[in-house]
């Protein structure tokens, strides 16, 4: 699943709600403005984490807008109502959008804070933008306020004002918090603690406070389910150097998980009493916080009188660098996941032109395969089944008023992946339907040849992994194609499909903390999507190994984990060099290998037919 | 010649100034330091244009410290004085710095600030720091004002006190300003004014100042000689939209080329008034000026009720592009300068065991080939000749004092280039003495993959230059090996051999100003060292040429400018592909029909020899 093209759960009432609605609910938030005498309002797609992934309650973009898209700011005045998106989503902003009388606002990908600008230049000195602190980054924030002041403009961050007009907001999030055992948990919560504390004083601070709800759960070993496909739960972490606090809503952990948190020292707290905890840090404390991972309204929670040390949280780092035994547990998921698409996909090959096949039963057979399987929780984001000109959208999603069935000749791509407790995954595979032509096995082999040069590179360990991008592009580029997403994302385990601080994007500055270390998890998934025709994209995940060790350091390669046959029938074998039929005939061997084991019947008959050598 | 390693020319006195007379500079300065009550002076390695090639007015860091090295950091507190360099300069720094007091502070390369952390950290609350702002960079100030005040600490930027204690300090350059002519000056200075223009009033400004030399230069077609290598003249311009002044020493402009820029409505104006002419600046003035490209103390001259916008200098974006007469005339030179070559590498293949040849010989005859051919001017830069473990140091030069003899077997690495009416050369070959060792063939052939690999990529127009340096890596790193500088520089056109704004470099951010448009020119150079051993670089320089235009956007292809063999005596030739072969012998195929006509004797012969196909 490309990182660039996050989908999100899409809270039905707003897929539904009319025009009318929408336009009552702005004439509504334009009284709050008046009332407060706010010449514009700002709502962000954000909450209180930062996360990509928004509880229902914090969808008010999309409440207020009918837009579903998952990113994209809106922003109101008395007489102007406007959405700022990036390309991916201008024709479904567009549909969206229409009656609503809100217009448009296309931005440059990558260009997240044009309406900053815009605002500044919009709004006449003297008067106030409102914004609520408790949603919007720092580093937003930041920049917001720096634009507005430079042109007499005031922000005020103390206003929720949707909360005045949305009178059936959803509440917090209330699926219970569980624990994450061993073996699958390979590290005691105590001993994670520990490390965690020795960062915090390498960095001179004895506080440590963690609102991203990835580094929470990995920290403690706990999951949840406050959102679809990311085994997250609601909270707050404050850290200090012996004890630790939890903060998150009474009633979701039960009494016994309470017992094992503090037998470790970590005490659980009221979801809302996080700012008031940093309000009431004493003068001698010394704060570690991320910049890029706090709302505004928290850091303003801080009193002036405390040190703040500002640098990544310790714990990104850590649960990026999976430990050998995470690494085998990965395997074995990868196993798991690779022999449920096996029995997938031998159904698919029998079911087409024997019963009605369409985008939406992909997702379904796909899902209960994996369901089948030991130590799935869930899928790990919602399957993208395209077939032709639906697999041309890299954020395209099947929905029961809009799906495509699967007949005639074309491909047919899927990218899914599932929650296991070993670990998650992520993958894309492409297959032909009917007589794939000539241009789409030309398409297919340049993908496949961009993800294998990007597979087989071995690199020098610390690499700043946007550097990486361009060995999947030059092979692509040769034909005059591109694909506008990035080539690689990170991967939690049994956490966020997507999960930095690594990322293989050329949109993604090189900076120190994107170095590439052993036990990483990555995405490599380049593609080629002609609109309105097909798409084609490649994925696999690949894990950080040593491989030699030389006088000019350590070098790192890439172990493929996943395991699922690529089609050699959508091959074009003449553009493939010598060396890149090797990598594909010794990836073939060893899926066979290691899935064999764990098929029967059709499937294990399919998975023998599609991985024989060419 | 690789932009991580400038060379400067050394200032003669420095060289041989005793540790004696470094300790005395020293004690005058602390007395200065005292006076002025200052607890620290801080003395970077910059001049008042921001330059690479400092004249020696400018070389304080080296007068004061003895560190004859292009780029440090010197601090002198009372009881303290430390130099900060960054792994390439270590040995020298160690061996410069004995006996004088001052300690090696060595610093991580790329982390060039890492003293504003320690002057922080040292400097006591309530005390001040001096520096002199009419050489510090607008962005180092910045960064230095922050971080001192965060501390309590006041910066002073008022005070040259260097100027005080160095009596015989050499006056500002005196070299005749001389115009740059048709043919070879393919645009009027007028319509270059216009089309800065132009850019200005896109910007929304009224005014434009520059103190970077290459742009004052490439933008009146003028040419100097004030620092060696690089044809620029000391000077700053002030660009209005009806008139433009340029602030250049008395006497330097000779009264033929004055009326020539008064024609343009250039006026000619004392270096001194630069400061004065912005101080004087009217209310109304919008001036555009390069945060990057400007020194503080400039800067700071600018009244507050002027309106500044910050951006690259436009010029920076123009000469870059080079147009298809400039693209022509280059052709030409690299002809001539291939032609040389020939010619000096057929005297080099006969005079090895017959005379004694040096690092220093090669220098010379290298030199004088070029002086023979057409519209040469002078060097690009000091020329880099390294045998064996001299060839491992990018960044070597050879002495009078200290240089090898060629003889034995190895490898000898050749880096020169040269400054032509036409247009600017920078080249290194590696060529074999005796006979090379099969390590010393895999490094060069490793080197030649790298090489070839980046200079057979098609990318997309735009795509940001940082971005495609882990192509020419990705067939050196796979054998467990790196280089630690970059792997191309942008060149000027008769102008810097180190001009942006792209880069291929992998530490460099990839910025939107750092995006490949067609007419620039870039260097390819990887390369392997192995300390006290040897060393391999492989640099051509490639033009940017449209090469397609697809459904996907306009793609560009590097077009080979540099000719001359590349000697395949060193090669593993089976560690070629067959693409890769074929790369070679098409190459070499060029380089014979282009250069053959222009080259008889002994060098025809060496030629056609070292051009045949493999």
């Amino acid at each position: 699943m490309n990182a660039s093209h996050p989908d999100r759960s899409r809270s039905m009432e707003t897929l539904h709600a009319s025009r009318a609605v929408i336009r009552q609910r702005l004439s509504a938030l334009r009284s709050a403005l008046q009332q407060q005498q706010l010449a514009a309002f700002v709502v962000p797609s954000s909450d209180p984490h930062l996360s990509e992934y928004l509880p229902q309650r914090w969808q008010g973009r999309e409440w207020l807008s009918g837009f579903t898209g998952s990113v994209g700011t809106l922003i109101v005045m008395a007489e102007f109502a406007g959405l700022w998106v990036d390309g991916r989503y201008w024709a479904q902003a567009e549909a969206e959008l229409a009656g609503t009388g809100i217009t448009l606002m296309k931005i440059p990908s990558g260009n997240s804070m044009q309406h900053v600008d815009w605002l500044a230049q919009t709004v006449s000195a003297g008067h106030s933008v409102g914004v609520d602190g408790a949603v919007l980054g720092l580093a937003a924030a930041r920049m917001l306020t720096l634009a507005l002041q430079a042109r007499g403009v005031t922000l005020r961050t103390d206003l929720d004002l949707l909360d005045t007009i949305w009178s059936d907001r959803p509440g917090l999030p209330l699926a219970p918090v569980y624990e994450h055992l061993p073996p699958h948990a390979t590290t005691r919560r105590a001993d994670k603690l520990a490390t965690l504390r020795t960062a915090m004083q390498a960095a001179g601070a004895n506080r440590h406070f963690i609102s991203t709800l990835d580094d929470i759960g990995y920290l403690f070993n706990l999951r949840g389910a406050d959102v679809n496909y990311n085994p997250i739960f609601v909270a707050h972490a404050l850290i200090g150097m012996e004890q630790a606090t939890l903060f998150v809503t009474a009633g979701k952990v039960s009494e016994g998980v309470v017992d094992a948190l503090a037998a470790d020292g970590v005490v659980v707290a009221p979801y809302a009493e996080a700012a008031a905890a940093l309000a009431a840090l004493p003068a001698d404390a010394v704060l570690l916080l991320d910049p890029r991972r706090i709302t505004f309204g928290l850091r303003e929670a801080v009193p002036a009188s405390v040190r703040v040390v500002e640098a990544i949280n310790p714990t990104t780092f850590a649960k990026s660098r999976k430990n050998d035994a995470e690494a085998a547990h990965v395997r074995a998921a990868m196993e798991q996941d690779g022999a449920a698409l096996c029995e997938f996909f031998a159904w698919l090959e029998q079911a087409l032109g024997n019963e009605t096949v369409t985008e939406l039963t992909i997702d379904q057979k796909i899902t209960a395969a994996r369901a089948r399987r030991a130590n799935f929780v869930c899928p790990s984001f919602g399957t993208i089944a395209g077939f032709n000109a639906n697999g041309a959208m890299p954020h395209y999603h099947a929905t029961p008023e809009a799906h495509a069935t699967i007949e005639g000749d074309g491909l047919l791509l899927i990218d899914s992946g599932g929650q296991y407790l070993g670990g998650t995954t992520d993958i894309t595979r492409v297959v032909p339907i009917g007589q794939p032509s000539a241009a789409q096995k030309r398409d297919f082999t340049l993908v496949l040849k961009g993800m294998m040069a990007l597979s087989a590179t071995q690199f020098p360990r610390g690499v700043k992994s946007p550097m990486l991008d361009a060995i999947a592009r030059a092979p692509i580029w040769a034909a005059g194609i591109d694909y506008a997403h990035g080539t690689g994302h990170g991967v939690g385990y049994f956490m966020n499909v997507h999960e930095g601080p690594q990322v293989i994007a050329a949109s993604a500055m090189p900076e120190p903390h994107t170095a590439m270390e052993p036990g990483m998890i990555t995405s490599v998934e380049p593609g080629i999507y002609r609109p309105g025709k097909w798409g084609v994209r490649i994925e696999n995940l690949v894990l950080n190994v040593p491989s030699m060790t030389t006088e000019f350091g350590e070098y790192l390669r890439f172990e493929t984990l996943t395991l699922c046959p690529i089609d050699t029938r959508c091959l074009d074998r003449d553009l493939l060099r010598a060396d890149e039929l090797a990598w594909l005939n010794d990836y073939h061997a060893t899926v066979q290998k290691r899935l064999a084991p764990l098929v029967d019947g059709a499937a294990r008959a399919w998975l023998l037919e599609r991985t024989q050598a060419i």
